[in-house]
């Protein structure tokens, strides 16, 4: 049985149209600011979907008032798929005194959740933090489905070395070639980017990230793949934390731009409802 | 050693003031919405000092980042001081699926804090929500010792039976009488209200809860005891959760509305800052 807080409204249609069971919630917010939530009915095992995007914080406190109502309404087994988890990229310290913000959300959630299921984790490492079952989920099935057509006999690249193995799922799905751009400073303040021991020429191109946000890595990535006569250039991403303006930047400088629904956005068109309806 | 988070801010001068050594702290925003913290320094005693008034959730996310930065930074013991506690007022399941709000945020701030302090709880038996040593502290005291000159040989009321403890409280400090209001349904859409043994006329009437929202109970009580022939009439609380308009409306039915700093407001001139130092 599902519980979809206010990060997965975005979610709940499909999940209903694919046969997911859904309990009604009613959320508000009283005038001083607090939230209220009720959950209408119950069920032995309850997931609870939502993502934390922004408001994270919001989100984040509804995820625990939805479990507490749960648990006292008699849950035994309450899990929450959390698609897009804020906080991922704080996943270490850099200066001393910082948090590492990721373990805290993880430890709030493992108060009252058994398990947790994210989509494509920054830091895939830190679902240590989480004392339960946690698991990292792929959206390399949905992707590799939803650009199979456009994309034909081309390729698929990330932007960074550090991104390779998304690159590598989607590909892999796809049956195609699969490679990196590499980054090399060529002045104190000019990077040169290049793709690593591939021949775009002629080819349709795939770019693959996990989070997008001012876009300016990908623009830059696209714009060099024409250069080097690359025929279509597409780019997707997991989350698309965009900037203000990053989406029409973006999508001007590229054939097609397409994200998974793990955020609501106007390029949204990737569906990870199928993978959720499979845990 | 103290830490001021973003709902403790102005409390910051006078602690430093009254001699309380602080951390400095770096508080900001990422553009995606998402908070980053930092402490400067650490101490093996760590007390967190921050309300959590609107934006709640912000305060309380907040609360768990700054906790992980310190146990990180090697502190031992971890005390929060919340002198206004969200969700305190939804502290039972009224309806079926509802959840406990007040637990669910005790039990959040228990992952990291060994001790937490509250000033004037709205229920304070859901402290027993939270593990560790929670501790009620009560403003009775400083809101005594604001009134005391004003009040003279006057006497103090509670708005309700159930605020009553709150009355006593200041009154035995001052040595005076107190007594409270009681609510007689006169009709299916009317209440009346009257002070329940005592003879107000030719007194100065302090009127003391621990909540201001509105402020409609207040000025109703305050426009009674005008009848009655009360000389002056103050109200005070605790908490200043005030709904837009209200410190006005109250304060042009009283002779002088004045709150604790538990939450800053322009009326906010009753100050908790010594009650946090004696800890």
């Amino acid at each position: 049985m599902f519980v979809i807080g206010s990060g997965g409204r975005h979610l709940e249609d499909e999940i209903k149209a694919l046969g997911g069971e859904v309990l009604d919630v009613e959320i508000k917010r009283f005038p001083d600011g607090e939230k209220y939530v009720r959950v209408l009915g119950s069920s032995r095992d309850v997931t609870v979907v939502s993502s934390t995007f922004a408001p994270q914080d919001e989100h984040i406190v509804e995820l625990i008032l939805l479990a507490d109502a749960l648990r006292e309404s008699g849950v035994q087994r309450l899990r929450a798929v959390v698609p897009y988890f804020a906080y991922s990229r704080q996943d270490r310290v850099t200066k001393d005194g910082e948090p590492v913000s990721v373990r805290a959300v993880m430890r709030t959630l493992a108060v009252y959740y058994d398990e947790l299921y994210v989509f494509d984790l920054h830091n895939p490492e830190t679902l240590r933090f989480f004392p339960g079952k946690a698991v990292n989920l792929s959206p390399a099935r949905a992707i590799a489905d939803y650009f199979r057509e456009k994309l034909g006999d081309g390729l698929v690249l990330a932007p960074d070395k550090g991104a390779l193995m998304r690159a590598r799922a989607v590909a892999e799905k796809l049956g195609l070639e699969y490679s990196h751009f590499q980054k090399t400073r060529i002045s104190p303040t000019e990077v040169q980017m290049k793709p690593v021991d591939v021949d775009v020429s002629g080819k349709n191109v795939l770019i693959v990230d996990d989070i997008i946000s001012t876009g300016g890595t990908m623009i830059k990535a696209a714009n060099l793949l024409r250069e080097m006569g690359a025929e279509k250039v597409f780019v997707a991403a997991t989350h698309g934390v965009f900037a203000e303006g990053a989406i029409e930047r973006v999508t001007k400088a590229v054939d097609e731009l397409a994200v998974t629904n793990t955020i609501p956005t106007p390029v949204s068109n990737i569906s990870i409802v199928p993978d959720i309806l499979k845990l």
